[in-house]
């Protein structure tokens, strides 16, 4: 491929009928679309077929993107299709909440500094004014909302404000140890992913790395996934896991997990905003990435 | 190490305090028994102090194994000791409990003919008579106890009859599907491996991969653990894990987590022989192996 | 899917040009085919386009195979394309080589006999007697072809007249330990694995493990790839891997290497077969499977 | 064990001869340690044993330490023993030697701002001025030493007394990216940790991503080693590895690299400041750690 060429993801799923794959690749090449990478699924138990296509323009001058929207959209319709087209080099606008740990939100500022995560982060916000000074060293904007159990409804409030404001793609919980209430957590319905510091569904709640120490598991890991309302239940995106012994007291643990909580979340976001992540159900499906 | 040289293991636990420790390397060089790998764990927790120390005799003639066991029997009981003293080479009796299933069984039998694990297999018994067939092919007694709701105890009773009289060291429940009494669990107390087809505590009970396939988990795995009277509650001896993706069914699930399961419950029963494997209330410590 | 519908496969590569999508796509279309999992990888380097599409008729009666067939096939010329149309269900005959270890081997003959592997097995040839008794358990001809420096050429005739008579799709050398000639390297070009007990391009030739013990690594693997003139250097399709430590020797790394050899070239075997493995140059493109 | 109690390790190596343990548990009991956590190996080829005694002074007032050394120290000789005792709180003083890449400065600057790494870093050096600012964030002196063919005797030697005038107790090369001479390999034995971008001794020298992409393997990785004089080729402390296909090209491979190098390399200097690790000619011995 040339460098210089812009490429696009046309990414979605339909119900599972015959044609739609027909009319997908069959608007592509009338637009003269060259896709390169091709990835499906069809799920069975729920009749739905996922697809995500990479292509570049090969033609003369510019891709006629209205046309191939209207085009493809009008008879998508028809097989029950969910898409989206987009620019590959279009980054997602990124909100980031923390607390006070800062491993999750290190790795992603330095992943982002160094271009390997397609992201713009407008805004970081903390209810704790702990990672202000590394927020600004990495010139990002950092809102500290401090929460009681009286403020909740206006932090969160303040919160989706910011979120509205910047016009987030994606909230990423990185290590923000607090609930968010139902209605916030329908509000960002599949696009807001949390990582929890155990391999669920083994170790839900508070103080899974002391959960794992009873419990003298020799493996421990985290989990990525899409926040719902029902708190650790949301669908997993990636999940790492490392092998453990009986030397590992929870402050080893804790910070054996910090890698791989990182990992896992780094993981999730890339895949996500490289739309290689699809929602199903209490589910997700998740194509092959880098 | 001269090949020809008898080594022995001397392992267990005592009451945190000094002078175990003195008394044991003590006791080995007044028997001229040269320690060439130990490894120790002190548990804060439960104020206990484990141990597993090889030697070789470097004297001439024999090692005065009696000796050595009553000098350091007698004086090992101030500090609340518990051990053992064997030969390496002695294998432990193996009984093998199996169902229908035959990858954990094919395994365990095929180390075993290659000498990768140093143990005797006096029988194998089964509810199901499939694999008869594979048991003879090695030559190892094949028991066909079948089982009904109505005949449980009288079936237990004949397994625990083969246990006694073959003096086994151990019991292996390679995927045997059946759940042991409390009594049966009691009586096999820290000497009963069984291998769960999940990371516990991630699934429990019946069809893993099933309730695996329903969360939608990115990772799925396997449990050897000494049998407890709680179902799938036992102290972890060792786990495995494997990726997985949306495109695993039940099915697919079922057979990625054969490999696992037999790599876990090999590792498991080689811990567990060579006196690598110590219980320690419901968790385990296991010492460094290959 | 309904379980009794047949699936196909059709894969195959071609060169980058817009066009070759649509026609795959379109002919399914056209002959009432649901493509319901597509993998493609487009090759800059070598500008080749890579495509494996499984689908099922839907449409009444039989799919017409033939008119399918010539239809791609005529129009699939201009595009450079090689490629291949299969029903899913149709086993590959495959061929085994091996000397006197036999983990390789019970582990492809385990995973047939459970249905793990979608293969036949005609023949099993060996330069030793030693694993007849096994062939002959799971009902599998054995050819015991000694070999010499002399009788070379004639043992290798005799095994090529067994991969002809049988009409072997595929041969697998589940350590075989014996070096093919060029001439027969080339003969089974793209259509022979072979399974190397370290991680190429590590440790190439005789005893890697003792290389690896010399060396001093922390890891240990295997590679299975295609069989090439030139020796432990044909393209890889799968490696496995293993931490080790100080505490290995050379045999307890021979141990170790057993169950990565094993699965390593037991995931080569199956992604073969299953047409998700495409020889491109002196590497290869393997698409997702289990 | 009580968090203030101190703690101390006595690690090193002597002739494999009866009584040299009897002689450092004897030592501890007399001087009233607490032996908590032992590690030995006994090398069979070089006849060298190596031992690593944590433990804490459990009697009245302060540990005499010095008697302590003096005992052990006079009786050790005999046994040809190179040995260290140290109080396990000291930090460990770590010079780091950067080039332009970031990822495993930031990676090692942020595990000792959270207290992950018992280590104090004195000077970060570098050939070129980008880090500087990273440095001064975390206030840790920075020395821009520009290099060329010509300058390199003189930056050698500058580098050399930074290391001197801090009183280094290692050197780590974080993505130097510039060979040592081997005059400073030679003062730097033992004590100077380099992290090489590949699955050593799979891709020597310089720029082994692309080495790996060209030969195709499927899985990519990194190697901590102690730096000697013949690149490439020291004592290999730790090893990471990452399962990669055929879509990475060099620049997705250098990218997945970036986490296994600092994954190893953190993990490498843990285990040296923690005294886990030992030489051993051209290998080294690694006790079990976090």
């Amino acid at each position: 491929m040339n460098a210089n060429e812009k490429t696009y993801i046309l990414s979605g799923s339909s119900a599972s009928k015959l044609g739609v794959l027909d009319l997908i690749i069959g608007c592509l090449y009338k637009h003269e679309c060259y896709a390169y990478e091709i990835h499906t699924f069809d799920d069975d138990d729920v009749e739905r077929f996922f697809f995500r296509v990479e292509f570049r323009y090969i033609g003369a001058g510019e891709l006629a993107e209205e046309s191939l929207r209207s085009q493809f959209g009008d008879r998508a319709e028809a097989f029950d299709a969910v898409w989206d087209l987009r620019d590959s080099s279009t980054p997602d606008k990124v909100v980031i909440l923390v607390s006070k740990y800062d491993h999750c939100l290190q790795d992603i500022l330095h992943r982002h500094s160094i271009g390997a995560l397609n992201i713009e982060i407008p805004a970081i916000i903390s209810n704790h004014p702990d990672l202000k000074r590394l927020a600004e060293w990495y010139n990002i904007p950092y809102y500290h909302l401090p929460i009681t159990a009286e403020t909740k409804p206006q932090q969160e409030a303040a919160i989706w404000d910011i979120i509205q404001k910047v016009d987030a793609d994606l909230v990423v919980l990185a290590r923000y140890m607090q609930v968010l209430s139902d209605d916030m957590c329908k509000k960002l319905h599949g696009r807001a992913i949390n990582i929890h510091h155990s391999l669920l569904p083994g170790f839900k709640g508070a103080k899974p790395y002391h959960q794992a120490y009873e419990k003298g598991v020799k493996l421990v890991g985290a989990t990525a996934h899409y926040v719902s309302k029902d708190l650790d239940e949301g669908p997993i995106i990636t999940q790492g896991v490392e092998p453990v012994d009986h030397t590992y007291t929870p402050d080893r643990l804790v910070a054996k997990g910090r890698d791989t909580e990182r990992l896992a979340l780094a993981k999730a976001i890339k895949m996500h905003v490289e739309r290689r992540c699809f929602l199903n159900g209490n589910k997700t499906i998740v194509f092959p990435g880098h």
